[in-house]
């Protein structure tokens, strides 16, 4: 017989009654029926109930073993009896009988227990991760991590594409987040940087004449910690294809994620054929560009309805200011007195002066009417077309926004999430998925008082080299596109500027000089000069998508050894100081802290 | 039609013919044939050729397009007349006759030729890597890099492993190569370290209840330059298993590489079932423990033949010392004195005062006499004796090395080699493969005088607790082994010491107390403490083995962006100074570097 185990702990099933076997693993519980001892025996693979009886010669060292050690068990197969079967666990309908006990390793008394997952402090289940991990639930996320990217793996290897390892000790790249920087010992003073992304070295691989490539990518930010988003490292499924139009990025990756996202929904559906909604009509519809469709609520705009009414707020507005327009947000089933005044008591306590709203009810005799000191305002007539053109009925409101869009676009996206999910419109057993798409190109920084790029400058501008020399640049939209579910951005992407004279101009128009872009991107600039084939592609982070997919609250849940909300390690106790020669050598010299702002 | 392509460079087919087409690649050559242009065309996939005649609209730009141009091309598939067919193209039976050309990149005069891969200086294949990747000879390596790493991915999950990731920044282990080190920014004065191998971290997964773990894995090591190291990085297929002994893991990985190398060896022969040989048997046939199986040769020792035998130097030797051996490196076919008389200069040449041999002729009378003035000294009967031990026959030769065999079995070893070689011994042509086992726990340290561990410090002891304590540590064996292919160590793996207080006295042997123990592996050393399974695995060398799989005997061969061997990445301009912020952010300095000795 094998030295540890012929089965594992998930194993045995009725059709083993009666054999002699070996099973090995961890003491999930002992418990003490009345002379018979049971032990719940754990692995990696689930859980056996093992019998001692008092015969036993199994029985002395039976009596020994605590919660978390570790043995190795030879016993008799036997059937429980009816009224002990436990359907829940897949060795449910037998017991182990043991007739040999031999204890592989002891356990202290444990700092954090394991058995039934009581909540404890963080840094205690960091500093002790390898029993937070024996936890069931921890346990279980981790093996669906690992499942959800070989299933990843496999699908992107399926559609023609192969992974190819980008350098970890690359150069540091000046846009973008901090870099984590890694000194050179054998070039005193100077440094490597670890990637934020391999934006770079998959755009010259594309350059280099490979196609389809993709990457499970670590990645790493030296950004101050944030709630959703752990310190240190995280993870990319990074795709770069060339001779492609966006079209072709969608088809192929839209389906794609679909087959992910349904092999691990456990049932709940899953969008197929994923809309594209262009950036600005998402702001327009959702207040947001990162909408969850799964709230059916769309924004309209229906400044018309208040231009020269009696709600002289609006009204006078709209007659200053060419640019205010008002957007309802209707909120189906939202109809009573009560549910408005505590969406306007919310908007107030966000600052806002308050949340003009209609609703609507059922008058004794038979019609509908607005109600509420707007409808008064508006009157009878402008009411009626606001329902009509809004398709709402007795028992429905909504609410109004007014002013520049620009400014007010993302309390109204707020105001739409919070109507949706307070009166439960959202469906929260799906995952809606899209594409937002045309993004602009430059954005105009408040911080820096200059036109700059929106997101990726890598992107190709819409319209090309024409609409970089003609357009006002603010106008111009990039083939730049973003997956969101349910509310959050889980991949970006776009087709990149292959063309050096591109390049030189969109750097150009946020004040940067071709010299600039020579020493920040010298590698990619230098190869968009030597043959550049159209590519694109887009990068998805894997966090979200096994958070979604797991419906976990926190990082941490989902990940193997995170550091905490400090940027430490409690487990291995890192970051710690160097060794005086370590610093020699890599010829530098730890200075006082810089005075914090 | 797409923007792009209707088809890839290695799609068209005779079934195709009078089709119209749309393709995009690059140039690889153009040639003018009496009017006629013709252009290769060349993407990730493959080839086609184009033909321009005079008349097609798209002559005139056809004139224009110069090497490693990106052009999209619309034309006529036409078949090949029998003559022009090329039967080493997939596209050979077909040509592509240009309606239209749109130029879609241009490229500079080229620092590197593509076509015809000439020989070029490393500094400019590295600086433009770019083009050097689109060589057809690296790029093919580095698709099948992918695929053979693809492939080992299949079989691991094949085989009931999952793949899980550990972080990248971590703590610097002090064992083993030096760390590259990484400033923490919220922690001015300390630093993470890049994982040398996740070994700290499989082991404690295994402890965390997990198993069958596999990870492609990025290592660290900050080296000087090796001509067999690149700089920096590397990768390893890590393997942890729990609940198993070493033969677990020999059955569990063997037929698994073997399955790997039989997908990519193109036909060549695998071992299929490895032999197992012990370390110290490994060092007696073969001299080293990374034999090169596909030799013949095995050593044996025939000590007893020299022993008060004429050969005063040898019967001297072992008459003085009971510790010398004289072992014969048998070598069929050499049986010539200029082939002997080679040897023997060669192995004057590596700082030997010689190397005796005898070498056996059939005589006019029909005899097998040993010739060589060894022969002559000890006399026909011992000579007899040694030829028929070691089965030699007239035209063989056998070499002679004398004194205490932990001082000569590497110069032994390399002879083995010498003659194996010269003698085209050794079949090239298939891939052999073994497990070396039975390691030495400790080896005795010339440069410190003392015990110290002689592999990994983490092995179980053979013999456990007891051989620690009553053993001469130099004769304990580990569990520890390592995988050999051709005479390349390809893996190396043991089973894990998983004991708390068998780790102590095992540290303790090479003087290191419980508090070094806690200090420096305190995350493995506490997790020891809570239930820890018995467990071993291994690491196999990636690079190593797609050198092996793809004959390359270079590693930038068989790496997409890899450093100088002044570990420095050219394309990237990596390391390159840091900003002085960033510096002041990190509390750093740099100051001038260490004298060097």
């Amino acid at each position: 017989m094998h030295r540890y185990r012929s089965h594992t702990c998930a194993a045995l099933r009725k059709s083993d009654v009666g054999q002699t076997v070996r099973i090995s693993g961890w003491v999930h519980r002992v418990r003490d029926h009345g002379g018979l001892l049971f032990i719940d025996l754990r692995d990696h693979y689930g859980m056996t109930q093992i019998v001692v009886d008092p015969d036993s010669p199994a029985f002395k060292t039976a009596e020994t073993v605590r919660g978390e050690w570790v043995i190795r068990i030879d016993g008799t197969v036997k059937a429980r009896s009816d009224e002990t079967v436990n359907k829940q666990m897949a060795t449910g309908e037998i017991e182990l009988y043991a007739q040999e006990i031999e204890v592989l390793s002891t356990a202290k008394e444990l700092p954090l227990p394991v058995f039934g997952e009581p909540d404890y402090p963080e840094d205690i289940r960091l500093k002790y991760r390898f029993l937070d991990l024996r936890r069931e639930t921890l346990h279980k996320n981790i093996v669906k991590r690992s499942q959800i990217i070989s299933d990843m793996r496999l699908r992107m290897n399926s559609a023609g594409f192969a992974e190819y390892s980008t350098p970890i000790l690359t150069a540091s790249s000046p846009e973008g987040a901090r870099d984590f920087l890694v000194p050179s010992r054998i070039h005193p003073g100077t440094f490597f940087a670890l990637p934020q992304a391999p934006q770079q070295y998959k755009q010259l691989l594309m350059v280099a004449g490979f196609d389809r490539y993709f990457q499970i990518a670590p990645c790493f930010r030296d950004e101050d910690p944030r709630a959703d988003r752990l310190p240190g490292e995280f993870y990319q499924l990074d795709v770069e294809m060339s001779f492609v139009t966006q079209e072709d990025v969608w088809d192929t990756m839209g389906p794609l994620m679909t087959g992910v996202f349904e092999q691990f929904a456990e049932g709940k559906p899953v969008t197929k054929d994923w809309p594209r909604i262009p950036y600005d009509v998402a702001i327009r519809k959702y207040g947001s560009d990162k909408p969850d469709l799964r709230n059916p609520i769309e924004m309209q705009a229906v400044t018309e309805h208040f231009a020269g009414s009696g709600f002289k707020v609006f009204a006078g507005m709209i007659e200053r200011d060419p640019k205010v327009e008002v957007w309802a947000i209707p909120a189906k089933t939202g109809g009573s007195r009560a549910f408005c005044d505590r969406m306007n008591a919310w908007a107030q306590s966000t600052g806002q002066p308050g949340l003009g709203y209609i609703f609507w009810r059922k008058e004794d005799d038979g019609t509908t009417a607005g109600s509420g000191p707007l409808a008064k305002n508006i009157g009878e007539e402008r009411t009626e077309a606001l329902r009509t053109q809004l398709g709402l009925e007795a028992g429905d409101a909504c609410f109004f926004v007014a002013g520049d869009p620009s400014k007010f676009y993302k309390f109204a996206g707020e105001a739409r999430t919070k109507a949706g999910e307070d009166l439960n419109l959202v469906d929260r057993d799906r995952f809606e998925l899209c594409w937002i798409i045309d993004f602009p190109f430059y954005e105009w920084s408040d911080e820096d008082k200059k036109v700059d790029f929106a997101h990726n400058p890598f992107s190709m501008p819409q319209g090309g080299l024409e609409a970089l020399q003609t357009q006002d640049p603010l106008t111009i939209k990039a083939y730049q596109y973003d997956a969101v579910c349910n509310g959050f951005e889980i991949a970006s992407g776009s087709i990149r500027n292959q063309s050096p004279e591109l390049m030189v101009k969109a750097f150009e128009l946020v004040g940067l000089s071709q010299t600039d872009v020579e020493e920040r991107f010298g590698g990619m600039y230098r190869a968009f000069q030597y043959g550049a084939p159209p590519h694109g592609g887009c990068a998805f982070g894997i966090d979200r998508v096994v958070m979604l997919l797991l419906g976990a609250k926190n990082l941490r849940e989902i990940t193997l050894f995170p550091m905490n909300q400090q940027a430490q390690d409690l487990l291995m106790n890192a970051p710690a100081p160097a060794m005086p020669k370590q610093l020699a050598e890599l010829s530098l010299r730890v200075i006082p802290p810089m005075k914090k702002d």
